[in-house]
């Protein structure tokens, strides 16, 4: 396959965590130049823990750029150990949420960068030229947007229903809480402005996209624009993650098709899986550009694949 | 040597770090029930790094009390490693204050309590009970009572002084931020109001027990007490530390006499080594009960000898 033209040019792209994470190492692996990509990242997974600041898409998306991340996992680092862990649950503390120790290196330096006053869009730039990434990851704003689950026991943290409860609570919706006076991070939108074309990378639509999408200005930066999405769904599940139980929770049959209507009016350019190539028809009534591929991202190979096929279609059909 | 009598009472004893927590072990060890023993341990070097509450005094004598100290450097732990610390020197974090793997998890929990709203003194007893230690460890309070060393470089936070800059700026005095309005931590006045004696351990007068007798109360509460210190300098010299060098830069020759001259009015005994024999008679012109003997904690062994022989002496002669 020839290289693309597009990625000649500047690409933006939404992403979440581990499944956000490997397409995004993969259109930075297309592109001749990284330094071309912008990746705007969810931050309402961030929390704190031990008093420390956690930003688990931020730190996903970044490791996997480098290529420290764990491969078995997805998320946190490769070669991780976990002696502080382990010292902590000797003294009764929560072990729930496992941070490793060179994962833990990542949130301390933070913390204390961000305490010095320095802003979190900042800190990721210098974390990423620390660890040799080429491409530009930003959080989407460097204020605390939390997103808020809500279920049938009631009103949860992002954290607390889907790491400590494993996402088992019925979901009845999501509340992203103070996105309506946030401001985007220096850069977000003058990144999305300038894109020639924006990926909306396959994460769950419903925490990892929509609490982007939630920053005032971001919708309307890109409105008009060549929007790709890639299909989180396939074959009526979720390749990782909450995302199809989600779909049901909230009254819908999880399917392409119905993260496609989820994005309409958004996105120009759909993705679908081939084994969701029955359901192209129906997405094709949603969005005016529709792609069938095989979107697994198995392997570094295959992520970068996909990435290739997205683009060369987006050149074809802009 | 035959258990002495005093041993069956209550004892108070004030510590600061390296210094301090082997004389109370020692002292915890020679008594028949460790319970007996509370220890008052300076809290003026506790700072905040990384987000994180860091009490190395506290911690130093836990550990050790505990077994779980690093013998070759007396602070952090036993079996220390540096994954975290390593991770956050590649981006390019502070690496002057060491932070072992084991030692953070400390750090950590003890940030979640105080942030849990959980007070200094219930985590100590908590984390003293998870690690098997029997005596009473108590932060003299429970407030920021940072120690604020003044130099010919003016101000400098005491890790900064004393980690940072390896102690060698000249001192000129000493401040303890915040102490006349502090409170003492819930026991400390109790403990040292009942105490059949108080030790004060061969920590450094200036910046480890000084900052616990500024807590208000504290000095009240031992007044016409026993009071017994151990010189913490041998020979001129400090066994460890900057005591001698402060001694200087304050205008005094470093001597087991000028400790006394500094604790005058404060002690009714006092302990000077060997190699301080012939400052005993000068000693007695300034407090009425003096004892000589071998004071180098060399090992744990020696650590309950030196216990024994002032507990047994401090029965003889209260």
């Amino acid at each position: 396959m020839t290289q693309p033209h597009l990625s000649q040019k500047h690409l933006s792209l939404l992403a979440g965590g581990v499944g956000g994470a490997k397409f995004t190492y993969g259109v930075m692996r297309a592109l001749p130049d990284p330094a071309s990509l912008t990746v705007i990242v969810n931050v309402g997974d961030d929390f704190e823990h031990f008093g420390l600041k956690i930003c688990p898409d931020l730190d996903t998306v970044c490791y996997t750029l480098a290529g420290l991340e764990n491969p078995a996992t997805g998320w946190g680092r490769r070669g991780e150990s976990w002696r502080v862990m382990e010292a902590v649950a000797v003294l009764g503390g929560p072990d729930w949420f496992r941070l490793g120790d060179l994962d833990l290196a990542t949130h301390l330096e933070r913390t204390r960068r961000l305490r010095a006053g320095q802003p979190l869009h900042e800190i990721a730039a210098a974390f990423c030229k620390a660890w040799g990434v080429k491409a530009r990851v930003l959080p989407v704003t460097n204020e605390s947007v939390p997103t808020v689950v809500l279920t049938d026991e009631g009103e949860l943290a992002f954290q607390e229903y889907f790491v400590r409860r494993r996402w088992q609570p019925r979901v009845r919706g999501f509340r992203f809480a103070g996105a309506e006076n946030a401001r985007p991070a220096p850069g977000v939108l003058e990144s999305l402005r300038t894109a020639d074309a924006v990926l909306i990378a396959p994460s769950n639509p419903f925490v990892s996209i929509d609490p982007i999408l939630a920053i005032p200005g971001v919708r309307e930066a890109i409105a008009g624009k060549p929007v790709a999405a890639v299909s989180p769904i396939v074959g009526g599940e979720a390749v990782k993650g909450p995302a199809a139980k989600m779909f049901r929770e909230l009254g819908y049959e999880p399917s392409a098709a119905a993260v496609a209507e989820h994005y309409r009016g958004l996105v120009s350019h759909f993705v679908l899986d081939e084994a969701d190539a029955d359901q192209a028809a129906a997405v094709r009534q949603i969005v005016p550009h529709v792609l069938v591929t095989d979107t697994l991202m198995t392997d570094a190979t295959k992520r970068v694949e996909l990435a290739r096929t997205v683009l060369s279609w987006l050149e074809r059909e802009p």
